[in-house]
C-alpha cells in the first residue's frame, strides 16, 4: 500500500491544492447546515508534540472526531523522537504505522518529520517543524479562497508578509507561488527568506506566472489584497530576546493603521497566524479592526485539517460491502455467545 | 447565535435547576436500559485545567462520548489563561470558541471563568474555581432527588454543611436556597461563608422561601434530612496546614456518628464531594457507612454533566435533513471519487 | 454484578486464551476487510499510566476507539495510586469503577493492581506491573498462532526466552504452559524466573503437559520455533546500569545470527516485545531479517486489546431493545423542546 504525507507545501501542485481547499470548504458548508459527513469513521491519528501547541491540537483533533475518528494526543515528553529517545525513530515510525491509520507530529528539527515519513507505513502530516507549517498554509489559501476580492481570481492577488522569515512567512511563500500570486515579504535584511527556499519557489513562480520579491522599503506594500504577520522572536534555535527583536523590527515592521494604509487599498485584509504579541508585531486596533480576517484564519486550521486528512486517507480506504459487514457480525455474534466467559467468584471457587 | 455559560449556580433558576436534574435522571436512566441517546452527537468539548482533577475530567469526558461526542483534555500547562499565558486569554477565547462547541474550566481565579466566558462565543462551563463549583452542585441536588426522603418535596428539606467555607459549601448554599430548602454551615467563625455570598443568597431566599443559618452550635443538626462535608485544608490562597486546620475544626467539626446522631434523624444521608481525607473530616464508619451516598454522588458527576451539556448545547444545535445530508454526501462522494491524490512514489517520478 | 479482571496471566485458562485469540483474530479480519463491528459502542476505558508507554497506550486507545468506545488517559502525575495519592485507592477504584466502563491500569508495584480489581466495580486490565505483562502475552500467543509452522499445532511449539527474567519473560511462560507449548529461558542464574513463579507454572504444566526449563547452555535453544527476547536492563528496583548489564549478558545471551543458528531451525521466528536497545540484546541483522516477527507483535498488541476488552465487557453489556430506545428518544425530544433555556442575554435583561 502506497502513500502521501503532507510534510512540505512545494511537494504539492496547484491542483491538489485548489482540490483540498475546496475539500474543507465543502465538508465546512456541509457541518454549518447540521451535516457530519463519517469521512473519518473509525480512523485513527496519532499526534505527537515536542512542543505545546493550542490551535493544531485543538483544531486537528476536533476535525478527526467530528467525521467520525479519533486523536491521540502524545504530549510532549510523552514520545520522544530522534537522538533524545530510547528507542530508534526508525522503529518508532515502524510501530505507531501498524497502531494507526495517520501520524501528526510538531517537531523541533525538519529532519525529524521526514524519518518519520519514510520510516511509517501511514500518511504522516507536518504540524509544524523549523522550516515549514504546511497544515497552517492549507487552512491560511482557505480563508484567502473566503475573502477573495470582487471580480478576482487567485492569479490575480497579492499578499505581502510584514516582518520575519519565520516557517509561516516561507510556508506562505510556497502556496502564493504554487497558486501564481505575487508575493513579498517586507522585512529587514538578515532576516528575509534563505536563499535555498527563494530558488526553490522561484523554480516553481517560473512556471505558474508568480513573483517573489524581497524589500525594505515599504513601498512594497502597494496595492497588496492580504497583509500577513507573524510574532517576531523567532522560532528554534534563532530565537531572540524581546530588546534584540525590538531593536530590529520596531517600529517599522508593525503592522498598524499607517503601515496598512499604504496598501493603497481600502478593501484590504489582514491575516496573522497567531498567537499575537499586541503591541509589538500587530496593534489591536488592526488585529480587532474591519480589515482583520485573524478569527476565520483560526476556525480554518480545522477546514484544512478536515481536507488533509480525508485526502491523505481516502483512497486506501476499504469499506465493507453490506453483506460482508452482515456475515463478520453474525460470526462475531455466535461467539460472543459462547463465549467461556467466567466471573471472579466463579473463578475463585 | 447567543449563548448561555453555566459558571454561577445563582443565576440558574429554580425550574433551570429542576429541568436539569430531570434530563439528568431521564438519560442515566435510559443508559442504565441499554440506550444512549446520541444528543451530543458530533460534538467536541474543550476541557481546560490548570489543576489536576479526578473526578470532574472524567465525568466529563465520559458524559460526552457516551451521548456521541468528544473531549479534549488540556492538562495544567498545556493551556495558560490570564498573565501567566502567552497570549491574551481574550484571544485564547476567541480561537478556541472557532474550534470547540462548548468549553469547560477549572481555574485558580473565578475572575478567569469569567473572562471566558465574556470572550468566548460558545458555552462556557465551569469546572471548578476558588469561588464556585456548580457542575457538583447540580450532581449533589441530583443525588437528593434519587434519595427524597419518603413523603417530602425538596421544599421541606434540610441540609447542614459541616466544617469549612470551601466553593462547594458556597455552591450548595446557592441551590439549597434556589430550591427553597433550609440550609445550614455548621463551622466555626472565621471559616463561615463570606458576607457577599451570604447576601445574595438572602435576596433568593427571601423569594423561595428558604432559611440560611450559619451557627457554632451542634443543635443546628437537629432534623437535618441531608449532612455534607468537605476537606478542611481550604482551598487556593487561604490554604491551611494539617497542624492549623486540626486545631480549628478537629474534633467539633469531624462527621462521625455521633455526630450524626445530633440530627436526631435515623433516615440522615451523608455527603462528601470527595476526596476525603479519612480520619480527618469524616471517619471511615460515616464513609462507608449505612448514611453514605458519597459513590452515588460520584456517579452523579457524571449524570450532571451529561444534562449540563445537553442543555446548553440543545438550543442552538442544527440537525440537516436527510435530503440535505444526502445532497452534501453525494457531492463529497463524486469530489472523491474525482480526487487529484498521488502516491509519494508517483510524486517522485 | 459480577466482573472478571485481566491481571494475571495464570488464573486464565487455555480454553479462555485461544477463545481470545480467535477473537481478536476474527476482529483483525473484519477490519482488514472494511468492517469495524461496534463491539464496545458508548463504553469508556479509564487508562492509567504511573510510567509512559508507547506501544500499550496506543494500542488500547485505537482498540477502544476503533470499536466504537472511548479512552481516557490519565497521565504520570495526573492520578496516583497507593501511598503517594492524596486518595486511598480504595476510594479512588470505587469512584472510577461508577464513572467508566472499564480500567487499564500501568503501575510501579502489582499490589496497586491488584487492589484496584478489588475496589472496583468494573474490570481491570493490567497494563503492565513489575511482575506481569498479560496484554503483551496474548497479543504474542496471537502472533505466534498467526506464524504456526506448518504441520505443527500449539501443543507442539517449543519457545526459547533468552536473556534477562523480565516481567515479560515471566507471562510468556505462564502463556506457553497454559497452552502446553515446551518453554525455555537461556540466560544466567542470578536473572532466571523467580522460584514462586517457577513453582505455580510447574504446576499448571504437569495439567497441560508442558515443559519448563532455565539453562545456561546454548544447546537449550536446539529445536526452538520461536526465540524471544527484551531488553537487559531490567524494570522497576533491580534496575541495572550499562556497563553492569553489559558484563552479565554481553555477548552470550545476544540473539545474533549465531545465536538463532543453534536452534537448528531454518524457519524459527524471533520475537522482542519492543522497545529494543539495537547492538544489544538484539543486532539490526535479526530485528530487521527475515526471521523477524516483532512489526506483526507490535500490531497485535492491538489485536489483544480488542479482544480483552470486548471479553471482559460483552456478559454484561446491556442493549436496549428497539421499541425501548425509541421510547427514551421521543421522551427526551418532548422534554428538549419544552426546555426552559434562557440565553445571557436574556438572563441579564
Amino acid at each position: 500500500m502506497s502513500k502521501r504525507d503532507f510534510i512540505d507545501t512545494y511537494t504539492y501542485s496547484k491542483e491538489e491544492f485548489q482540490f483540498m481547499v475546496d475539500l474543507g470548504l465543502k465538508i465546512k458548508a456541509a457541518i454549518k447546515d447540521g451535516y457530519y459527513p463519517p469521512l473519518l469513521k473509525n480512523k485513527s491519528l496519532g499526534m505527537i508534540f515536542e512542543q505545546t501547541s493550542t490551535r493544531t491540537r485543538n483544531s486537528a483533533e476536533a476535525a478527526m472526531t467530528e467525521l467520525g475518528g479519533h486523536a491521540l494526543y502524545l504530549a510532549p515528553g510523552q514520545i520522544q523522537l530522534g537522538e533524545g529517545g530510547h528507542e530508534s525513530l526508525d522503529d518508532t515510525g515502524h510501530v505507531l504505522g501498524r497502531l494507526l491509520d495517520i501520524i501528526g507530529a510538531r517537531v523541533n528539527r525538519h529532519s525529524e518529520i521526514m524519518d518519520l515519513g519514510k520510516y511509517s507505513k501511514v500518511p504522516v502530516v507536518n504540524f509544524m517543524s523549523d522550516q515549514s507549517h504546511p497544515t497552517q498554509a492549507l487552512g491560511d489559501l482557505t480563508t484567502i479562497e473566503e475573502h477573495m476580492p470582487a471580480g478576482k481570481k487567485v492569479e490575480d492577488l497579492k499578499i505581502v508578509f510584514v516582518g520575519d522569515a519565520t516557517q509561516v512567512c516561507v510556508s506562505t511563500m510556497y502556496f502564493a507561488v504554487q497558486m501564481g500570486m505575487d508575493f513579498a515579504q517586507f522585512g529587514p535584511k538578515g532576516h528575509q527568506i534563505p536563499e535555498e527556499d527563494l530558488k526553490r519557489a522561484q523554480a516553481i513562480a517560473d512556471k505558474s506566472g508568480a513573483t517573489i520579491t524581497l524589500s525594505e522599503d515599504e513601498n512594497v506594500l502597494d496595492g497588496a489584497d492580504f497583509v500577513y504577520t507573524d510574532v517576531w522572536y523567532g522560532l528554534y534555535d534563532k530565537e531572540l530576546q524581546k530588546d534584540e527583536y525590538m531593536k530590529i523590527f520596531y517600529p517599522k515592521y508593525q503592522v498598524n493603521d499607517e503601515l496598512l494604509a499604504k496598501t493603497h487599498n481600502p478593501n484590504v485584509k489582514f491575516m496573522h497566524c497567531l498567537p499575537a504579541s499586541r503591541g509589538e508585531e500587530v496593534t489591536d486596533s488592526v488585529l480587532d479592526g474591519e480589515h482583520s480576517i485573524v478569527w476565520d484564519e483560526a476556525e480554518n486550521r480545522k477546514t484544512a485539517m478536515r481536507a488533509i486528512f480525508v485526502y491523505l486517507l481516502n483512497p486506501n480506504m476499504k469499506i465493507a460491502t453490506k453483506a460482508l459487514a452482515d456475515k463478520y457480525q453474525g460470526e462475531l455474534d455466535h461467539m460472543l455467545a459462547h463465549e467461556p466467559y467466567r466471573t471472579n467468584e466463579e473463578l475463585n471457587k
